[in-house]
């Protein structure tokens, strides 16, 4: 089965390194990193073990790739208004285009945008510490586990035949159910990537301070209000305590809302509160503090990127 | 009349030096500044006219002050625990005392700490552009008008006459309903206080972006409605369109929050946000965004007050 990577970032990058690594065929697609890529190779630092790859297949543009049975996306999703560009020369009619990206409403824009009903698409969620550093250098810290949740591929075989290459490539990878596991994916990424964003900071501290660790726990349940109102059945509010108790055990994190901030990239405002405070808004449960959140950010952005 | 003030500051020092320079006797209470004042006067630089008080009374200890009718307290209120120590040395058992401070609850609270049911009270809502840039010197940009809100004095006269002495120092003053104008003060001050802090920015440039006029916007109506619960009628939405007009117009500010974070003094949290959402909530109707500027401004005090 042949394998391509849209975007050879941290992500993108370490999930189509590890498949190369266990012997796929994985066709890499780069950007600013492509001449140093295709001279030096790729390598991965990894808390699970490191690895070098000397010639992986990378291409600068997307029509020289070849037709694949797999996509991974690996973008930010603030660029996925490029995919209608990069994705129509990768696809078969029967390839299955995963997004390992944060969000909610991924894609059903995508499906729209690409204007092809037959698209197969699948959700990636990562649950992964890992950086680019340096050209053609990932830096995996810990976790790694990823879970594929199918949007619209009626081939249910192949997400899981793709889920136990993951498992044989040392990735430790489950089928889940789409919009739970979006939304739950949401009930911590919704305050954290932005309240670490709005008060410069990381996730122990908000969680030191009584005030903060309250208000994300309030935030946590609009997000889970929000889901139950948008149909999904098995969530409630134990899962906020969930995932205070495990944010609390985990090592101080900056989550990748934070690094963009930081070296003053665009922020996936979009697809991370924009989008889910729409869905929320239908379905008769918004969320009112993530909103002031998505203004704090849109106003914060704003002032680095057009001062 | 004998007045006296107690934080001889942007705002005790300007309408007690305006009083004192229109004839009466004022008793001013300082703290850092006494020996400066003591030697040197009071200087008051206004957009109205400026002037000196060259040998104005001035005192270190409020013990050593005389009894007074009139006290006006221009304290911050982080300071208000020091009033019962600061005020009975100054009371006769008519002595009026005007709080000039921003917030709710403050004349409530100072009530039970005093524990003397007969004490009269009233509130100052001060809308003046003023700052004490050194150590004797009142700098006054613009506006300055004052309303009173008799809060407890049964001598209604009394609170007439305190408004005619203002009006005839030069100072446009009226009397108003208490409840209404400590709530109408709060629709401007709670979102405008904290949000300049949360995005260390100015009021223009809130109302400049949309994302944030529209936060702004909402944060006012929860005032509004939380008034409205908690019983004063003479207020609805239209309320929070002639605010944002009116900031629209007015000059680039920093609300005094924005100034005691710059010179990393203590904020006023606990008036301007702790005691009105307490207020709300107990009336049924919290105020979701404007508890999230409270935890956001709690996090940020903390860091540099106990870093």
């Amino acid at each position: 089965m042949r394998y391509a990577v849209i975007g050879t970032g941290a992500i993108g990058g370490y999930y189509g390194a590890k498949l190369a690594h266990s012997g796929h065929e994985v066709h890499f697609l780069l950007h600013s990193d492509y001449r140093h890529v295709l001279e030096h190779g790729l390598q991965v630092n990894s808390c699970d073990g490191s690895f070098h790859l000397d010639k992986p297949l990378v291409y600068a543009n997307a029509a020289d790739m070849p037709r694949c049975d797999v996509v991974l996306v690996g973008l930010k999703s603030v660029n996925n208004h490029l995919l209608p560009t990069l994705l129509p020369p990768l696809l078969k009619k029967d390839t299955l285009v995963v997004l390992i990206q944060n969000g909610l409403g991924l894609e059903e824009d995508l499906e729209q945008r690409m204007s092809m009903p037959d698209l197969r698409l699948a959700a990636g969620l990562a649950f992964i510490c890992s950086a680019k550093t340096e050209p053609g250098i990932v830096n995996h810290q810990c976790y790694g586990y990823i879970n594929i949740g199918n949007y619209s591929c009626p081939d249910l075989q192949l997400v899981e035949e793709v889920v136990s290459h993951f498992n044989a490539a040392g990735i430790d990878a489950h089928t889940v159910e789409y919009h739970e596991a979006r939304w739950k994916k949401a009930v911590w990424n919704m305050p954290f990537n932005g309240m670490t964003v709005a008060l410069n900071t990381q996730t122990d501290l908000l969680l030191a301070h009584p005030a903060t660790k309250q208000l994300i726990y309030s935030q946590m349940l609009e997000v889970i209000h929000a889901a139950q109102a948008c149909g999904v059945e098995n969530i409630d509010e134990t899962f906020a305590d969930k995932m205070i108790y495990n944010t609390e055990h985990m090592t101080p994190y900056s989550p990748s809302m934070k690094l963009d901030y930081e070296h003053r990239r665009p922020m996936e405002i979009d697809y991370l509160y924009t989008r889910p405070l729409q869905m929320a808004r239908e379905a008769g449960c918004p969320m009112p503090r993530l909103e002031m959140l998505e203004a704090e950010l849109r106003f914060m952005q704003q002032l680095y990127l057009h001062p």
